[in-house]
């Protein structure tokens, strides 16, 4: 848990949302990209050590598109940089958290990543992501 | 906006949480604060250059009581570290930003804060904090 690596945003339109973030950010995305086997597109945006993604659903069965049904647009999740995910995953489950991959995936801006479940973390569904270098 | 400053959480109970978030992010939290004129309890931790706050509500008619009554625990708000939180203000307001704040507020952890309308943000609860020394 190096540090915030970033925060993620579920949008309803990634262009109506990148102009925004834009200004609010004073930067343009970095990178847009799409995570087919996740059902999703996304934006990144930086801001100093940190990051901010949006994320619009491409399929109405991707989780996006559940969590901006039930919820709306809004902040779904927060990641945290992790040197060894692997490491990690073994002591957060050895400490009773409840970690939703049995091995890590590869995630959008080239990490590997895995994921608490909410219910175990006070709702907050936290990501954990490995640089691939 | 020169990173993320903290991410704000709501939680039913700040001692559970706070234990919960010690195991979560490897260190416990270095500061708690009530802040009265917001009816919150709060609790900081480190994340490298971020920080983490969780919030319990001190009163039924607080903003946090509301939030989790609507929406129960989850991620509040984002909070972003800006030099200046007046032109900061300025800028956003210029932008079409709706700043919910006149003036700077004096908020937890020695910041001046104002506050961003999330139907202008796609959801978001984005606050804006400077430090103040």
């Amino acid at each position: 848990m190096r540090k915030i690596e970033h925060i993620g945003i579920a949008v309803n339109d990634l262009k109506a949302a990148g102009d925004l973030y834009e200004k609010l950010l004073g930067s343009p995305a970095y990178k847009t990209e799409e995570v087919a086997s996740e059902g999703v597109r996304t934006a990144f945006f930086r801001s100093g050590p940190n990051k901010v993604e949006l994320l619009e659903a491409t399929s109405p069965d991707s989780p996006i598109a559940k969590y901006l049904e039930k919820r709306g647009e809004g902040i779904h999740h927060i990641a945290f940089d992790v040197e060894d995910i692997r490491a990690e995953m073994a002591r957060l489950r050895a400490e009773g958290f409840t970690v939703l991959n049995e091995e890590p995936k590869k995630g959008a801006d080239n990490k590997l990543v895995a994921f608490l479940h909410p219910k175990g973390t006070h709702g907050v569904l936290v990501e954990l992501c490995q640089d691939m270098g």
